[in-house]
């Protein structure tokens, strides 16, 4: 490929799929999403055929703001090298995190940040193309020094320095090529979300559970908060359906203030549930903390909305949290996800992603396994979100094999959608929608 | 006024001032900054002549997004009727805030937060235009119960409960009349930080900050963090233009890790600095707290860059700031900032918000003369910042007499822009621009 290739587009696409009308992904504080992405496309001049796709998730409404927000970084991304993106993926992340007026919109959260992460992202899965690798395998052959250069340490060094950095890396050296294997033949656990959404009868959610366990997975998770009556009935129905030998986490998402968290878990105590996730507002950090001296040893796990690798380290600092829930579309793209990866490593504390939505599967399952090749060297405790939704549209679909996720070989970050569906869910124009809105 | 009165549009406007051109509100984390409004108009067919206005400030680049967030919002108000909107504030700005697709986009933080306010503080706009009324004085007028259904209590209760927020404002209602006249009488006191400007030289800096003094304030404030000597260099030259009895506030722009700011701050202690504002990231509380106990009796400040009332709650709980400055366009509204005057209350930390940017003296002004009638109840150690850029574009600009806001009597929010500066700065068709792009 001669150096000198370009990146000529950034194109940017609406694509929202109807999941509201089967109360698909209903939980207490989204009774009704329509899942949706936020679609970037990279396109070079490079004439090998390589594009770099990624999205930002969301849930409907706000897709065509987050969108717009994608575009904006046009005139950074467009005109450069590919090379220059490239062969230095932190150094393109920090030049958009840290535009001096886009920052304003932050800094570092919200529509903005997430708009920063789909671009870094897309830029990754074009990277690992080029390289020929699953993004997995990509960063897995990275030595320590080039993964600590992916980070952008501002703000983090009160809790983790490069060099401590460096440290973690180098310990999880030895055993990388046997984790690799160990992946490939074996794959990574996962746990199904798919029998637990709020708008389920009993009867589905029982009969659902039953078939997860059958399937082999031994984690499920309910969604509650709307109401303790219906949470203690739905509990009670759920662990009879798996027996005692499975966990069931229970997921409030940010339903509660902190004493009723506190309050409401307690009902639900006698049924052994293994983690509280969101529990009230991802910003609270103290909350966090004080709902999990509470209820131990139940555990409290945050993630999915923590905006960024700031929020993260004092949910780490405080002891807020037993699990940190990484997205791969919340912060600022896979380089802030290494960070928050990192300082989990130096805390001790086990990474178990969030996914589900559209795509948020194919994407994180990249970040846990490089988790376990080059930076924690473990799956004890660590499991991946599983939801059984929409990975159809996707080129290279997430599989599952007895309650894991087998390790995916195609190169990229398994983002990219198929043309059709790009095209038929294209929001508000593709036939799926000119006949709805 | 026929209550069958509706909101029939909802106008953004992307509008920005080249103030890059001459470093005005240039900063270690902002080097060039062309200050900027997403502004926003609702419109009614009361025929009235009443207009709600407000804006989102942003600092150049990313105001087409803000302004694309703004217009989103659409859907949510045009078609409701003017009645149910003002007479139930506290409601309206609910349903944009808690909306379960929007949410996802923050949830309450970053552009589509900020959207959010901009559209809530022109209804308050409007409603108070109705009322005829400046925005200060409406708030004044409401009983305390009123106050607090204005309030979203969600995830602050641990901190702060609707009854502990009625006691606050029935002790403060007993002096409301003689505030009022007090303001009226004597205005609010400011500081300024027009002197201080990183990008300006040391003898400007020396010399606007000799006129600060002539013209009657008490404190000014300069930007630091780019060096360690210039600030030095910078701070020596201000102590000595403005003598010993002017309070030196230092901005550093979160431009620091939380050591390096202790470090920092301590090679400034000699000059007595009176606060240090936003050390380190917004949303590091923990941080703040590491830095406020290193570094008393130097007070920390913080707030412009807070996305919401938790990260203030959590600011409060732990100690981590002795100064709150709310900001009247980063969080969701006036109706956000009565929970954080309230919540600084219930603390017992002063309020001096931030302002500056386009338009955010003539807004905060409101709150900050709100807060002494009816929540604190005094103007003790508190200021409200002052810049003197681009006043001249508003209808109903702040005036200063001997370093004090003059209370404003016009009413509404006075954010409303005269309609030849909202055209000629236009962004990018505004003869302004079009020279220039």
């Amino acid at each position: 490929m001669p150096s000198t290739a370009r990146i000529v587009a950034l194109d940017v696409l609406d694509v929202r799929f109807p999941t509201s009308e089967h109360l698909d992904g209903s939980d207490a504080m989204n009774p009704e999403p329509d899942y949706s992405a936020a679609y970037v496309r990279l396109c070079t001049d490079a004439g090998d055929g390589h594009e770099g796709h990624a999205l930002a998730f969301t849930t409907g409404r706000g897709n065509d703001v987050q969108a717009n927000a994608i575009a904006a970084l046009a005139p950074y991304v467009v005109g450069r090298t590919v090379t220059d993106i490239c062969d230095d993926l932190g150094g393109f992340a920090r030049t958009l995190v840290h535009d001096p007026q886009l920052r304003w919109l932050g800094p570092e959260k919200g529509a903005m940040h997430m708009a920063t992460g789909a671009v870094v992202n897309a830029a990754w899965d074009l990277a690992a193309k080029r390289a020929g690798l699953p993004v997995w395998r990509f960063l897995g052959e990275m030595s320590p020094e080039e993964l600590v250069a992916q980070v952008d340490f501002r703000w983090l060094s009160d809790a983790l320095t490069p060099e401590e950095a460096v440290d973690i890396l180098r310990r999880a050296e030895p055993g990388r090529r046997d984790r690799i294997d160990l992946l490939l033949a074996g794959g990574y656990p996962a746990y199904t979300t798919s029998p637990g959404w709020l708008g389920y009868t009993d009867e589905k959610l029982a009969r659902l559970a039953r078939e997860a366990v059958t399937d082999g997975f031994s984690q499920i998770k309910l969604k509650v908060g709307a109401s303790v009556e219906d949470d203690v009935r739905r509990m009670t129905a759920a662990r009879e359906a798996v027996g005692a030998g499975v966990r069931i986490a229970v997921d409030a998402n940010q339903r509660w203030d902190v004493q009723q968290a506190i309050d409401w878990m307690r009902e639900l105590a006698p049924y052994d549930p293994y983690w509280i996730e969101e529990p009230t507002s991802p910003d609270d950090i103290l909350g966090h903390a004080t709902i999990r001296r509470a209820l131990r040893p139940i555990k409290v796990a945050t993630g999915e909305h923590v905006a960024n690798r700031v929020v993260f380290k004092q949910l780490l600092q405080a002891g807020a949290v037993d699990i940190v829930q990484i997205d791969s579309t919340r912060v600022g793209g896979i380089n802030e996800n290494i960070a928050i990866l990192l300082l989990a490593a130096k805390f001790g504390v086990p990474v178990c992603p969030h996914a589900g939505g559209v795509g948020l599967c194919e994407m994180v399952q990249h970040l846990a396994m490089f988790d376990y090749v080059a930076v924690s060297g473990t799956m004890h405790n660590r499991v991946i979100e599983y939801v059984d939704h929409l990975h159809e549209h996707f080129i290279d679909p997430v599989r599952i094999r007895h309650g894991r996720y087998v390790a995916p070989t195609l190169p990229g970050l398994s983002a990219q959608m198929h043309p059709a569906s790009l095209e038929e869910y294209a929001y508000p124009t593709g036939p799926v929608w000119a006949s709805r809105v």
